[in-house]
Parts: structure tokens; sequence; C-alpha cells
């Protein structure tokens, strides 16, 4: 297969969008074979079907590498409560937070909770994403985080999507352990990780490290079992406050540390000293309504690889377009509209373990969106606007 | 043609969504003939086609009050050159800013200007938005002026919406008569006020009254050819600074007076007064990080209705999702769901002089949205997500 008239964002490297105009990309298979200009393509790729592209954009498919698409329930009703005016503590007596969504993920079928999955994710592959990251983390027990990550599995036989899957049992103390966060870590978070992975459904280890949820020694012991299963770890860190999360993230060399408002310089160091990408979630800084963004120049000081995600989820980010997470990482956070689709492609492919995807070059994943637009700069510059003409999956339209 | 199974939003009243579950809406034509509960439907209604909506919710169709989606080129360069670090003088020496709106809008066709807002108008509708205002305003000239306004007129042929416009001549001083805006409103504004309203083309007068573009007293120039033409007002008041626009756009009755983060609870008092409606647009205070939000509570404790638009247009709010802007409304205003539902319907109805449409009730508009959700704060609370289902636009699916 070869796309012809492309306007091709390549992002062959990090400094600038790569691009070749009146472009060419060869597929052989799954996999990009050749790229470059129309006028310097090898005769062996010729004489084959060939797709004009007219002259539109063609970027990697976009990656979302953080996400918690599964889940019961919505908290709408939660949202809706807080503008009237209620206070946390009236909405919790409302059986709000994220008890709510806990309770409502146990009470749903795997069957329901993949429904319910497939209208976010079908929103997602609409704006051109071929590879996303799910998370368990609302079950709490044994058998619903399992139930989860089944989900997630059932996703990517549902629909032309890749699914990798988290596995978040540290995400929070259910009611049942309510003030004994150890208890819950020895006696459900590790013999759930130990079931998930025997049941093949973890691909990587995450957990919330922060003051109201688990500290660096809790998320430690997870680690530790990670480390013993052969499973690379990621993790929640330093959203709301420092407590050394990013830090414990690098130690164990982890995959990349996720929010990151409120990491400071050492901490960007040790990122870059560890290889660990930084993850930034916009929407939940958009939604929380938070005022420190995360320490972007001295990511960029330090070479720390961003990445960008959408954080879906029913309670901080109930966000569902990764175009608009790159409008927002442009506009809150003053990214660049290069560093935005970077973070949409190559360094979230790097935060997920997968090198071989998320730029156009020889060897790499044929998964590729093709857009109606004129220049890589507009993806992130129009808000709540999808301009994806198609999608390339696996080399396949 | 009757709609049963649905569970319908009649904002009746301001205080609450009126919900009516297991409801039906009988139409005649384009009109609502009758709404209320399956069980109460009256024989006339019952043998007529009908139409199942499986318990979905429908609200009235939504209404984006203030836009200025007939434009030419895009300011994607100009958003990339910024976030690079670029100062304003260097983007303006790069030709950037509204000029390069205006001489891209010059330098179209109508046909050009036409193709270009329908990709806009696309989206709009998409999200169920049944009735669109358009600004003419980067023209500038009364040649573009009228070619801007003779576009936005053609959309409502092109695509099933209701289109009206409001002349903006008084948007910004162009460049050749750069320092001389009094010159400006008498040569070229007020002359091309007369010619469009003579060739049909103009449903309402609007102007930006603001330190960066004309005086309450310019303003008021236009604002009383307009009077003497007969044609309802409207302002872009109280954005950046308060220079007296919002106390001018009530003394002359407007419909609605826009944007106004900087209005005072005197301004709320006398708009409440003229009945005049505060249309806040979230969108331009997101992408200018504002961080002075309009007075809503003083606009609830005075009773002003709150109108609510995308403002779509190329430099502060390249937005183009009426959901995104209540979401807006909600997390940047703390506006309610609710408030931000009657700010896309009934309020925006009002604000565009329009008082037959954007509820559900007995001799108004048969503009309709079905959505798949089970309760109106939905719509509010989700982020870069689309629920729509289906539309109904005069009467007709
Ligand atoms: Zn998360
Ligand atoms: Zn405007």
């Amino acid at each position: 297969m070869l796309l012809t008239n492309a306007h091709v964002v390549t992002l062959a490297r990090d400094a600038d969008y790569g691009l070749i105009s009146n472009g060419a990309v060869a597929l052989d298979g799954d996999r990009i074979a050749w790229v470059g200009a129309m006028a310097d393509l090898p005769a062996e790729h010729r004489d084959v079907p060939s797709r004009d592209l007219g002259g539109r954009l063609l970027t990697p498919g976009l990656i979302d590498c953080h996400t918690h698409v599964v889940y019961g329930g919505n908290r709408a009703a939660e949202f809706e409560l807080r503008l009237n005016g209620a206070s946390y503590e009236e909405v919790a007596r409302a059986g709000g937070g994220i008890v709510s969504t806990v309770t409502a993920t146990r009470a749903a079928s795997e069957e329901a909770l993949l429904a319910d999955a497939l209208t976010r994710v079908d929103a997602l592959i609409a704006e051109g994403v071929t590879l996303i990251e799910v998370k368990s983390g609302y079950g709490l027990s044994v058998e619903a985080e399992l139930k989860m990550l089944r989900a997630a599995r059932r996703i990517a036989e549902a629909r032309p999507v890749e699914v990798v899957t988290s596995f978040l049992g540290a995400h929070a103390t259910p009611p049942e352990y309510k003030d004994r966060p150890d208890a819950y870590i020895d006696e459900v978070c590790i013999p759930a990780l130990r079931a998930a992975h025997a049941e093949g459904l973890v691909d990587a280890v995450d957990g919330f490290c922060e003051g109201i949820a688990f500290d660096t020694a809790q998320i430690a012991r997870v680690f530790d079992v990670a480390r013993e299963l052969g499973l690379p770890v990621k993790l929640h860190a330093e959203q709301l406050s420092n407590i050394g999360g990013t830090q414990l993230a690098a130690r164990y060399g982890a995959l990349s540390a996720d929010h990151v408002e409120y990491a400071t310089e050492a901490d960007a160091r040790a990122l870059a000293a560890s290889g660990t990408v930084a993850t930034v979630l916009p929407g939940a800084f958009y939604t929380l309504r938070e005022t420190q963004a995360p320490p972007i120049q001295a990511f960029r000081d330090h070479g720390v690889p961003m990445a960008l995600a959408t954080d879906c989820n029913p309670g901080s980010s109930p966000l569902t377009s990764p175009l608009l997470t790159m409008n927002m990482a442009c506009t809150l956070f003053r990214m660049t509209p290069l560093e935005a689709l970077l973070g949409m492609t190559a360094h979230a492919a790097r935060a997920l373990g997968h090198g071989d995807r998320g730029r156009i070059a020889p060897g790499l994943r044929a998964d590729l969106a093709v857009w109606d637009a004129d220049h890589p700069s507009e993806l992130a510059y129009r808000i709540g606007f999808n301009p994806l003409h198609s999608r390339i999956f696996k080399g396949a339209s």
C-alpha cells in the first residue's frame, strides 16, 4: 500500500515537525516501509495499490497514554451539586466523590463496563487515536479490579484500536478499609496485582501517590511486587502537593510520572536521569481549577520528554478529546503546538514503552491519522473542532 | 408528528429544567402543538405518525447567539508564534493580529467565505444547534462588509439551520484609517450599515466598545443610525476594561451586552432595567487567559438573563463547540448546568429577539435536540464529548 500526495508530519526528531510536502508513505503490512518526497520514491514501492490523500496532513496516529475510560456511572449529579453550592461534606453525604464511582463500578457487569467505555473510546478514535492506555482502580477489590481489566482488554476486540492496561489498585482506599491503607495494600492491592498478572491482564503498574491517597512507602511495596513480576511502573505524582512521588518513580525507572504540577527542578533532573517521561494532564488541571502549572521549562531544560493525555475519568477530567487536550496544554501550560503533538504521539508512545510508534519512519507501526488541515499547528489551535479525515490502523483504513 | 417516549427538558420557566419523564411532544408543521406526559396526551394528537425517542433526553435546539464564523484564513501560525515566545510586536510584524484576518477576508470570494464558514457551522449543527447569529466585522470596507453578510445569509440556504446577522462594522479600525476612527465610522461604517440594510442583510447592529476599539461616543453614532433604521442593537462591552459600554447598551435598550467581564453591579442593574441580556463568552476568557470573570452573582441578584455563546472567531476564541462552551461556563464562571443550558437556549433566543424559541411549549418553534443522555446536567459535565442523537429543525428530522 502506498499513500501519495500527503503533507507528511514525520516527527522524525523532536526539534521540528519533520514536514515533507508532496510526500509519500509506503506501508508493508502493519509497518511503515518508506517515507519521503514523492519524487524520491524508490522503484520497489511504485507498483503497488496507492491512495491519494489530496494534499492532506498525515501524522502518526494519536496516542492517549493515561485514561480511566472503564468505570461505572457518571458524576454529573455531583458536578451539578457542587455548582449549586454544596460543600464537599454535603456531596459526600449525597454519595458523591470517588466512592460513588467505586460503588457503580462494582455493581456493573463486565459487559456493561465495556459498553459504557466504548462510548468514550469511540470519541477518542473519532479524533485519530490508535493506541489507548486504560487503568483499573475503581474496583478496589480483587474481583472488581480483574473485571475492569478484562473489560479494558476487550476494548481492543470490539474496536480497531490497541489497548495497554495499567493496574491501579493503589488508587484509593475503599470504604471497607477506611483508615487502614496498609492493610488494603497487603490484603487487596497486591493479591489483586498478582491475580491480574497471572491472567495476563497487566502491562504496567500504576499508583496514586498523594496526601489523599498513598504515601511513597506504600507505593514502593506495590512497585517491589511489580519489579518481582517483571512489570514496568508509572505513577500519579505531585498533582496536588510534593511528597516525593516523582523521585520514587525515577528510582524505580518508571515509564512515566503523571500530573507533576508540583514537581521541582530536582524532580525534573531525576526524571531525565532515569529516562522517565513527564505526562501532563491539563484536563484535570482545568477541571479542578488548579493554579500551579507543571514545570514545563524545567522539563525542557533537562531534556525530559513530555507526554500529554486526556486523563479521561468521571471525577476530575471527564474529557474525551485529545485535540482539546492539546489546545489546553498550549493555552494553560504554554506548551508549543509541536510539543503538544509530540506529547500525543512520540512521547506518549515512549510513556507506554512502545518505542516503535508515534513517528513516521521506516520500521515503525503504520498507525496514522489524516487531517483536513494545512499545517500541524492547526490541530492545537482550534477548540472543540475535529478535522480528522480518516485513520489508518495497523496499515488498514 | 408526535414524539413519544422522551425525557423532555421543557425549560418552561427559568427555575428548573421542567423535566417530564415518559413525555410526548406533538408538532404541527414547524411549531410545537402540545407537550406533556404521555399519559395525558389529548385524543387529537394520538392518530398521527409518531417517533419513539427511546427514553432519550429531548431539549430545545441549541442557539449560538454570538459568532464570527464568516472569516478568511486562520490564525494558527500566530498561535504558534506566540507560544514560541514571540512578542506582540513580532507577531504584528509577521502580519498577525486582526489585520491578518481582515486581509484574508477581503481577499476571499463570497463563495470561499461561505465554504470556509460551513466547516464551522457543520461543527455547531453536529452538537444540536438550530439557530446561529453571524457577525460581519472583518471586511471593514463597504464592499467587504456586504460580502461577509451575503455569505452569512447563504449559510441558511446551504444547511438546515437558521441564521440571524449582526452588522459589526464598528469592530476595528482598518489599516487605511489608522488613528482616524471617527473618519472610519463616518466614511465607511455608517455608509456600509445603510447599504447592508438596504439590501436586507442586517438583523441587528453590533459594535466593539473597548479601549483598543471604539469609545461610547463613536458607538452611539452607529447606534443612532440603527435606531433610525429600526434595527435592534447589541454590544461587545466591558471585556477588558470598563469604559461604559454596558450602560450605553442599556440606554439604547440593547438586546444584549456581550463579554461583560468588567461589568459592575450598577451595570447589572442597568441591564435588568432595560431588559438586556448579558451574554457571557467563556471561550475568549479561556483563550486570553483572563482572570476577571463576569459578575454572575450580580446578574442573578438583579434578574439579568444570561446567555452563552461560542464567540467563534479566529483570534480570541477559535471554538466551535456549544457543549464545551457550557462546560467552560460552569468550570470557569461557576454557572450551574441549568444556567448554562438556559444560556444556550431560552436566553440565547431572547438575546436574538426571538422569543418564540428556546423552550418546549405550545406555539414555539419545533427546533429540538435529542441526546443520548439520562439527565440534562450531563450536557455541561462532559468535556469534548458529543452525545447528540439527532436534531429536529422546523419540525423535520
Ligand atoms: Zn489518572
Ligand atoms: Zn465577538
